[in-house]
């Protein structure tokens, strides 16, 4: 089974490219299920319903989130109902929402699991812990599952791919915006890469107008972001499963533009 | 002209491969300068003399460093003198050795800078300003300058990628130990990558016994760092600059095992 | 020469304190001088030109800034003219407004620095090297000068109070909302205090509802920040110095409910 | 009942001053029961069973700690079998030695717990969670409950204090190393301040020699910190409880040199 993961989609900017190529490259991958991370799907932060519903429409089967899921107040109004939504799993107990989801596919379950990590951003809970307590509830039946573990550090993001190894299908990174080189399929059989990249204008700070940051980097004030413009990049990896094992057998990126 | 930028190479793994490997590819690829960071290069962190000389009878022409500079007390009896040895340019006036320096090969003149970021990291002074100084005081005749940009968050190395966008020849972040995909010539010139990566023990994390960093993720107490063992890996980018105007021509990554 | 110096003012139940207390405070204690802090003037945050004005009508003649200086974008329109407003010194040159300037009271030139910390705050410029490069511009003939050091750690505070001993008449610390109890005066002369305080609502966090506080630290979600109500507090010190050698002789703190 | 809570005790500077003044100190002011926070003991770092014997020799009855606990490798020895020595309760699980201990001090249950912050410090678990969790473990025949809350920043400190008020006897906090002014009973009857402050030498940086920190703050270059020499101060607070209820009646401020 073959798995379509995309990195942090940014603003229409990212949408826009998600609807144009999305079903093309599902259909020449020969893709069967579809994840991505939405966290600044809506103007470069947060997502509301209807973002999220075009998104899905366009083919995308899971969004996960990250540190901006909360960004856009509407969230509150349809998180809880929206099980194709999933948000970092270690905030704390009594969050709206869902860290981790089961869907079916082909016969076969597909667990889903997001978290965020802490170095550099908020202290939610440990995300490792987080991680053997959700797949402690998972019934044995789920053979699949896949991490979008959205986090700053290299080392804390690498640490999870060691600590999962054998446990999950895949642990992929987000958050970065920027594709890592270091994919690869661990000894115990778990895809890993340590930031899938970004989906939006590729002549951007991680998606920002560039010369906004510049602006913001040299005078230290602040300035209100905005979405750049110009050519947009798709940035993907897709992995192979077995199904029976939920084994990762392949591992590669995706770098469009 | 054909350089070659190494990534941060962490203790005697990473040293290996450099004794091992280098001069073997800097002849396959037709290399004429060589660069590596060094910052890990003793024991996981700093530098020494004999490790310096051990890296320049390697086959490396310049080592660049990164905020641990001065983690091996050593470094203070020879970094003045030790001319081939760059640390970041951007620590307060007064600091021992220097931010950048001038070597000549082959005819032409090619500076090297090294500069840290700040976000997530120490305080040091503006790198977008520092770069703008060292630049001017640089001759007209120096056409070719390589910048290494070690810092941690990605938007702050693609923020100074635009903002040196036809000054240099190149800016290459160091310091995640993560080689990125994104490597790519900028609209004016400019050779550019996130990070080159990690030289250095593979199965780690950035270099480090996995089984202490992931202790001390779960435990929250101090451990020690080791420097991991096992299959070694070497990141690297090579760059082609026009010598008549320092512009790159082409930037193509290295992740060799 | 007695000077009052005034923990940062947050928002209308802060302002109010200011109108009903100041006057009365100022003659019972013979103040001639008055500097507030008014980073938080504006509705928890900021300054506009009309609470400037409100608060220099109430009696104080200069007001000093933080971090939250340009958070009312409308301070752009005034900070350049209105010039017994002073912001942090160590924004990176070119910044609106000034970080010092000089006053005339009672035949006695009177000059007020504000500068920021860096520990756990933005990577501004230096704060010690600025305060350097201040002092090096000021005319032999001032002799007192007052600094807000506006900072989040208690060592950097503390390390600017040694480092500017003897060479300002006063270095107060802002920034934590909390009165500490180390006022004294320090060996060359220079009246010291950590924290100032705040002055505004006292059952509250920092001058925050404190329900949206907790419910911000329990869910790690995003909350809007609201001034609290009840009884307010104001928060300052008065520091007598001499005139003709501008040594401070006397600090006392000042909690008033 | 009195109580007496002293602010983190660095060095032998400070243990000198506990030695020569604590007896002094308790008998004239009555005092039934003494916490002091040990974490800077040994050295400025960490604390070793010899210095905890010292501790407890010169009247100490509960040690608590903070971020330094694991400094002292030798921590590790007797941690589990020092009753009296008590870390931050919300370490992870599994972390050696206790958060919380109950003592009985003339017929009367004390109930001692030491948790830390997260804001600007290593991501541990929910301070605000761990407190709910061992406040339900309590027997409800234990109404005396004294927190030390060793964080950084003053609104976690201050929303801890509302947290709890009402539901222990004390909230003091510690770590900034500076004694606030700001003590009070809360409305509910939790005794409250921001930081007890430091028991060490007053001419330093938090303890530290200032010449070395100045350096470290000037070259932003790694320094060995050393404890200062020069006059010691006590810092601590003496607290009144109504052993019947375990509400607070009184807090006072010490400030002793
Ligand atoms: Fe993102
Ligand atoms: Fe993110
Ligand atoms: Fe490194
Ligand atoms: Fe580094
Ligand atoms: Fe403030
Ligand atoms: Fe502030
Ligand atoms: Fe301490
Ligand atoms: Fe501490």
């Amino acid at each position: 089974m073959r798995f379509l993961l995309i990195g942090d989609i940014v603003g229409r900017s990212g949408r826009n490219v998600i609807k144009e190529d999305l079903s093309h490259i599902k259909r020449e991958l020969g893709i069967n299920f579809t994840i991505a991370n939405g966290e600044n799907a809506a103007g470069g932060n947060g997502i509301t319903r209807d973002i999220a519903r075009e998104l899905f429409a366009a083919g995308i089967d899971v969004i996960t989130m990250g540190n901006h899921v909360w960004n856009k107040k509407e969230v509150y109004n349809f998180i809880e109902q929206e099980t194709r939504l999933i948000r970092p799993a270690n905030y704390p107990p009594g969050a709206p929402g869902a860290g981790m989801n089961v869907f079916v596919r082909e016969g076969a379950a597909v667990c889903v699991i997001n978290m965020s990590g802490r170095v550099y951003m908020s202290p939610l809970d440990c995300p490792f812990r987080k991680a053997d307590e959700l797949l402690r509830q998972l019934s044995p039946d789920v053979k699949i599952v896949i991490v979008d573990f959205h986090a700053e550090a290299s080392s804390e993001k690498i640490a999870m791919g060691w600590y999962l190894d054998g446990r999950v299908s895949a642990v992929c990174g987000t958050h970065t915006h920027v594709q890592t080189a270091d994919e690869r399929i661990l000894p115990e059989g778990t895809a890993y890469i340590t930031d899938i990249g970004m989906t939006g204008p590729r002549d951007s700070v991680i998606g920002v107008d560039k010369d906004v940051v510049l602006e913001k980097f040299l005078t230290q004030q602040p300035r209100r972001m905005e979405v750049a413009s110009g050519p947009a990049q798709l940035n993907a990896v897709y992995i192979d499963v077995d199904t029976d094992t939920g084994r990762a057998k392949k591992i590669e990126r995706i770098f469009n533009l």
